[in-house]
Parts: C-alpha cells; structure tokens; sequence
C-alpha cells in the first residue's frame, strides 16, 4: 500500500499541480491520496471522475493536519519517504526503503516544516535540483515500482487506451 | 542534444505548469525549451533566473509556429518524440530510438492537431492513463539518459546542494 500525502493544497493557486499529483499517484500505482490545506470539492471531483472513466479504485481523502497523518501512519508502520529538492538521491538511496512494507510519500512544496523531515524515514531528492514536485513523485514511484507501474490493470474502467503510433485507439 | 517543445502555452493558466515542463526539462539534461502559444516574459525570466542561480546552459526560447518548428528540427535532422496518452509504450519503444543523436520533445497537451501525430517519429506514451505532461517527460528523459540524469555537472553554479538526510546543505 502506497499513500501519497500531499501537503498545503491552495484551492485557487495548486489546482493543476495538485490535480497531477494525484493522477500521477493513480497512474504509478499509488492506493490513495491524502491532501492538506485547503478543502477542495473541485479538486477532489476531478480526481474521482478520471477514477470512474478510467478505472481502478484511487481514492482521495482530506486531511486538516497533516503532521497528525505523518504521526499515525509512523505508528501504523508505514515508512514515511518525504520528497525534497535537499534529500539523499534517489538511485542511491531506494534500494534502502523496503517497497514491499506500507509507504506513505510525503509531498511537499515551500515552506515545508521541521518536523516532516524528522518525521521522516527517509527525504529524497530527485537530482538536488529545482524542478517539479509532480516529476519527483513520477521518479520514486518509478524506482519503488521497478518500471511494473507500466503494467496496471486498472479494473472496471470505461475507457481503455491501445497503444499506438498515430491514432486514438481503444480496446 | 534535447530540446522539449511545448505547445499551447497560455501564460496565465498554464504557468506553473509550463515552468515546471521548463525546470524538468533543464534538471533532467534537456537542452534547450522551445514554447509556443502566448509569449510569457514571467515564464522565460522564471526559467532564466534558475539557470542562473544553479547553473548550466540551459535555454528558453519562443516559437510562434510550432509545426514550423518541428519541420525546421525534422529537415536538420533531429528525431521527433511527441508525448501523448495514445501513444507506443514507453519501455517497449525506448530501444528503438538512438538516444545518441538529435532528439525533440514534443510536450503536447489537449486539442493537439493530427499533423503533430504524423510528424513525429515516435508518438510515445508513459502508461496509457491520464496523469502529466511533467512526469510523462520526466520519465522519458529519464529512459533516454539511464539515470544518468543524476550525475549531471551543471556548471557555474551559484548554488549546489549537498544531498542530506534531514537538512539542507550546500556544497
């Protein structure tokens, strides 16, 4: 089991960011998403759409304090694996993090406190350079997932893609 | 040599967006950012400004015509890659393109014109679900250099992180 805990969600400035992250999330095979800040129905609607259309069973959740999430998810023996531009890397580090034991993935942005990265098992940079929370958590979920994130079946979905060089097919 | 082509930028909903495109584009060894759609000085100082703080020699630049874009780069040569949820797996596909010549990118979005499709060598799909532009190029860059992304020097740095388990540390 794979959550994903997205934190300071603002409802007007974050909605595209946070809607990839947590179509990323489904996409790479996360369980669910957990977000903080702001309530956001909009963002929440988005998500559970794509769900139905697309299938599996993602889900979305709110959180009003997310250094609570991180403490009972510790307790419930999740490994916390926090994302942060000034981390240990990635390659390096994500044969340490047993990916067969429950993870929560802690995504944060600015200003993120203290306390997330003590609460940490481990904070991991993908590249220690500037760039995108969204491509961070595509990365770690790669490397966790060995490249399987390619081979999902999404049960019940309306909508199915077949690969293809030039067309919009489906199954 | 790489260079991501995004299409349809509209400057003010997809700025964040767009400059994360941009900041993967440079952490993951892209290059150059050609973008077409609305001209957006605040994008382009986001991306300079970063290149300038943390190094490298990485390039924005603004093209009005995006399919005279991709003939331009397909005439010198450069095998055209279009990122689209429709498209050939990923790991399947990777093998077949020669990662050591030319290559452009091509980060669509919605409402992409047949023409991008059959211009492109290869119309290329990470997971065939719906997710992010940001991480479906991430993983390709991420493919088309091993890993190798991680070790990249960017030079004249005026900023270098030194990779941490717990703070934030410079070199």
């Amino acid at each position: 089991m794979i959550t994903i805990l997205r934190l300071n969600h603002r409802s007007k400035r974050d909605k595209r960011v946070s809607t990839h992250v947590g179509l990323v999330s489904r996409a790479f095979g996360a369980t669910d998403l957990v977000y903080s800040g702001e309530k956001d129905e909009v963002l929440e609607d988005s998500i559970k759409k794509v769900v139905k259309r697309w299938g599996g069973s993602f889900k979305i959740n709110y959180s009003k304090d997310f250094i609570k999430t991180i403490k009972l998810y510790k307790k419930k023996g999740f490994i916390i694996i926090h994302l942060t531009m000034y981390g240990l890397e990635l390659d390096k580090t994500v044969k340490n993090i047993d990916s067969k034991k429950n993870l929560l993935i802690v995504v944060g942005g600015e200003k993120v406190p203290r306390e997330v990265y003590d609460l940490s098992d481990f904070n991991l940079s993908i590249t220690n350079q500037p760039h995108s929370e969204i491509a961070a958590l595509a990365l770690t979920l790669d490397r966790l997932k060995k490249g399987e994130e390619f081979n999902i079946d999404f049960k019940n979905a309306n909508l199915k893609i077949k690969p293809s060089n030039g067309s919009k097919e489906f199954y």
